[in-house]
């Protein structure tokens, strides 16, 4: 089936109900970052493979609205599909809910599928499409999508205590706790499928990139319900959860379980993480809702913190990861001396062959960046086999990378150069490192919130006129996903404050547009400090043991204490990975480390 | 009448009209930091002199809500008056809905007076207090306050436009265009003094500290209605009103003319900045509402960004209020080097005099703080002519003070060493330093908010464990109140951004309980710095041009970009203030702005 043709389907089912237009999102009813095959009804019907968009289909009309990472990529995808790109955040691009209204000013039946959209989302909706009404219909893909991929499930395992550090039946009672509900009874819902891992403790590989299986859970007074797939689950797998006092029930029977609650247990879910659909479900006559009562969410924030265990487990993964970094350093050091061709996309199958030496190693943690060049300013720009550059002279080579592993899931980026660098270049690559030193160094008291330590990355940058327009740290999960809420270092508020044992990624980062990138990112644990008369106080655990160039760096620059920081932290890189290399991998790693004196 | 015949009258209005509780907050229906004493009931019923309390007064029982820093003050003032003294944020205080809840499980009907709440209290209390019912009753206290003082209105003064440098018909223009309201017919409600006074171009004394006329405003499509006293506008000033297009009402009117407007103009107004009496009275039949579009208030947005009129008499302002800071200055010196004895109120009052030279200047700007050693680290000290202490010797002697000029509002604090000093002291004073030199040399991209830079002025203090809990700047009026909104750099959110000619404080602090406190303050401007590829980016001026001391700093704590930043300070103080003294004040300023050598 052609796009034209696809398009025309679905036109005609949206007749034969009575609608006007369908708006079709990028999503699937976990709200995760990765959806599966099944759910990538936008990409089918418009071609589109970037991970965000939205496709609108009017009876004579569609448009699908992107981000500028997407621009070039939508244009050559959308080409003779008919599909209007539409620019998003670009001066005199509509808002979807303005273009529909303007092609049904007397109103009109717009269609969504309740399993893509949040209740959030479609309470939005509602009002800006007003007076046209929203109506949540029936997947029309099940019918119109002829080879359209089932929903994969495949084996869940379990967790051992030994990495995760909590059994399940204590995480569910820790829940009820930090639910404050006493005898009130509720019903809590979890969508998110690493909410549901952490709570359970399973793991999983249904999902690209996040160890996840694709479920649900319920948690009421008595117990954490799973819904989960049945034959992804082998019968020691069900024996663990039972002893948990976890109930199993088919992930299919979710929706139809939400219906079945008694109308005074009281419903706790955020409208931002539960679909229309299942909040529909659960809305039954005289059924009372409440928020969240903790900002991002209960179980995400207790999952946030991670306890010794995990904390442990994390220190390992970095140590494990670093070894593995300091041979591709050294990889890439020998080859260049030696005149052989290096690629990107070899160097991230290399990086992934040395991870690949400790058995506990469980895959990518995320698609490998390795860029040279012009190529890392792109955002998002990853080489393929097929796509992937020679790594050429007198530029950066930029990689960002992260494997998981049972104990701990990692991603570090460094950024090095290769060949001769001008002033600029060096002074660029200075100002993003001090901004990483600044917040690893950072102090703060008990309450802290992200937002107000993002300056700290950014301000070094700010003083030349430079900036980057991402967050500058996002949670990491405990082999678990790498980005990971409800905590973040960005410059958007976000009410969540630090609390010691969140992750946190450090990656201040500078673009130049057709000449290169930089960005260098630790990840850092937030840790107790120090109680005074006025507060307690935290600071941050540099987690990353990967050596940071020292040969590019501008003089005058770094702060005499930054300059400090920097050499302990190369020097404790070495003294944590040398144990683990041969004389000449050590060698190469004194040389990497050496103090610099600037 | 004293206070229990005080309470008992209450209690006899409320019993007649079926009332068991009143709520009676420090307000008045303008929102201000200043309430004339017509509106201290609060303070009349109980005692209770603080600037900030709530009194609940029941059937039986009495209670009054105050903050940790009125926690002595009201023991003391409460004492024998049978209410009771609730600690706000104190484990085991309940809350005023749970308290009065607890009272009456079984419902009750709950009074306030309209013209003291904004609605969005309102609807919370009636959220917190359900199931009772919240009433908003009429004002009780003309009846039952005998010798209550009536309202005081005293003349209004144009403002003219060779100080405020924009016409008010002008302003009239830009809030208009700011509401983007095309066509549409609104209603927008101006409840705070001083948006009425910078909209309309006048002044007046009606306020303490705050050279305001009580006055309200309502805009339309087609004029300004200003509602004032209109005894207190001469005819020069009602003349001047008129030629703007301002329409001139009795400020009695003002509740009644909101119930006027037709029903399908569109009410304009933030619930948080509207009495309840004046929301019912807008709130006819069909009556459609509105919120202020712009974060903040588009009225006290648009006035928080000076024009370059403003902004070249805050410049004078300060040059004019850092000449007579430089005398004070040296007459302390001299005093302490001659062994004359001081205090802090005189020292307050001889400041006042030197201000006084300038025959533009109208008042201070705030009650001025002179506080030496431990009275310092009391929040809100103020010496009176009573209370004063003695300047001793080995410590510091901090002042916190501002005055109002024609031309602009100025708030500065300098902490000076008196004797010798510890070397915690100098650290102390120096960490305190180093914040208000890095939030003045930040640099920031347009669309950030004053909580996003909070943290350069506190990370130092963070660094050893210190913090202060008050706000690192808010808002400066042109002459105006010297705390004014939307504007502020705080540790909490505000989405108001920071935009090029709003003025703020730079006030970092440290406050060490029983022996000392530190406080330097700056104000700043933000001015236009530079557009590159990614962004416009801003820049702070400093207005402030008082010498800062020197003498105290620690060694090794500032950055040498810090140093160089002092030094300059000093140097541009030097410059620009010396040439308005006599050659013995030069050569003293001279001397007190020496380059350091740290």
């Amino acid at each position: 089936m052609n796009r034209t043709e696809a398009l025309d389907s679905l036109r005609e089912f949206l007749k034969e109900r009575g609608i006007s237009a369908m708006i079709i999102p990028t999503n699937d009813p976990h709200f995760g970052e990765y959806t599966q095959a099944h759910y990538k009804v936008r990409e089918w019907l418009s071609g589109f493979t970037g991970s965000a968009g939205t496709l609108v289909v009017t009876e004579t009309d569609a448009a699908l609205w992107t981000d500028s990472r997407y621009f070039v990529q939508a244009a050559r995808e959308l080409s003779g599909s008919g599909i209007c790109l539409m620019k998003m955040k670009m001066e005199g691009t509509p808002s979807i809910a303005g273009w529909i209204r303007e092609q049904y000013p007397s109103g009109a039946r717009v269609g969504i599928d309740g399993a893509l959209f949040s209740y959030a989302d479609y309470l939005q909706l509602k009002k800006d499409l007003a007076p046209l009404t929203v109506e949540s219909i029936p997947d029309p893909f099940d019918r119109i999508w002829k080879e359209r991929p089932p929903l994969a499930f495949r084996p869940v395992t379990v967790l051992p205590q030994e990495y995760s550090g909590e059994s399940a039946a204590s995480k569910f009672e820790r829940v009820k706790q930090a639910l404050c509900m006493g005898d009130r009874r509720f019903v809590y819902i979890v969508t998110a499928c690493d909410e549901v891992a952490w709570l359970c403790n399973i793991r999983g590989t249904d999902i690209e990139y996040n160890p996840l299986p694709q479920s649900y859970a319920v948690i009421t007074n008595q117990a954490v319900h799973l819904f989960a797939d049945l034959q992804a689950l082998d019968e020691e797998t069900q024996r663990y959860l039972r002893s948990q006092g976890i109930e199993i029930h088919p992930y299919d029977s979710f929706t139809e379980r939400l219906g079945e609650f008694p109308s005074d247990t009281l419903r706790v879910c955020s409208a931002a993480r539960i679909t229309v659909r299942d909040y529909n479900a659960l809305n039954i006559q005289g059924a009372v809702f409440t928020d969240d009562p903790l900002a991002g969410g209960t179980v995400a924030r207790l999952k946030a913190i991670k306890n010794e265990c995990e904390a442990e487990g994390f220190r390992k993964a970095f140590l494990t990861d670093g070894i593995a970094w300091c041979k591709l350093l050294k990889y890439i050091d020998d080859s260049l001396r030696e005149g052989r061709e290096l690629d990107e996309y070899a160097l991230g199958e290399k990086l992934i062959a040395f991870r690949k030496e400790c058995p506990l190693y469980r895959g990518e943690s995320f698609e490998p960046i390795v860029a040279f060049g012009p190529a890392a300013a792109l955002p998002h720009y990853s080489a393929t086999e097929t796509s992937s550059q020679k790594i050429g002279t007198d530029n950066f080579l930029l990689m960002d990378t992260g494997g998981h592993y049972l104990f701990g899931t990692t991603d570090t980026t460094r950024t090095i150069p290769v060949g001769k660098l001008t002033e600029e270049q060096k002074i660029n690559y200075t100002l993003v490192l001090k901004g990483m030193i600044a917040l690893s160094m950072a102090a703060f008291p008990k309450g802290t919130r992200g937002a107000s330590l993002d300056v700290l990355a950014r301000g070094p940058l700010y003083t030349r006129g430079l900036m980057y327009f991402h967050g500058t740290g996002h949670g990491i999960g405990h082999y678990l996903c790498v980005h990971e809420g409800p905590q973040s270092i960005r410059m958007e508020e976000n009410p969540v404050p630090l609390e010691p044992g969140m992750v946190l990624s450090n990656e201040p980062a500078v673009y130049m547009e057709g000449k290169y990138g930089i960005r260098t990112e630790n990840v850092l644990m937030v840790r107790e400090w120090k109680t005074t008369p006025v507060n307690e106080f935290y600071r941050f655990e540099t987690l990353t043991l990967v050596p940071i160039a020292t040969e590019c760096i501008a003089k005058g620059i770094l702060a005499e204490e930054e300059i400090v920081w920097l050499n302990g932290y190369n020097a404790q890189v070495y003294e944590k990975i040398s144990p683990f290399l041969d004389p000449e991998e050590k060698q190469w790693l004194g040389k990497a480390c050496r103090p610099c004196l600037i």
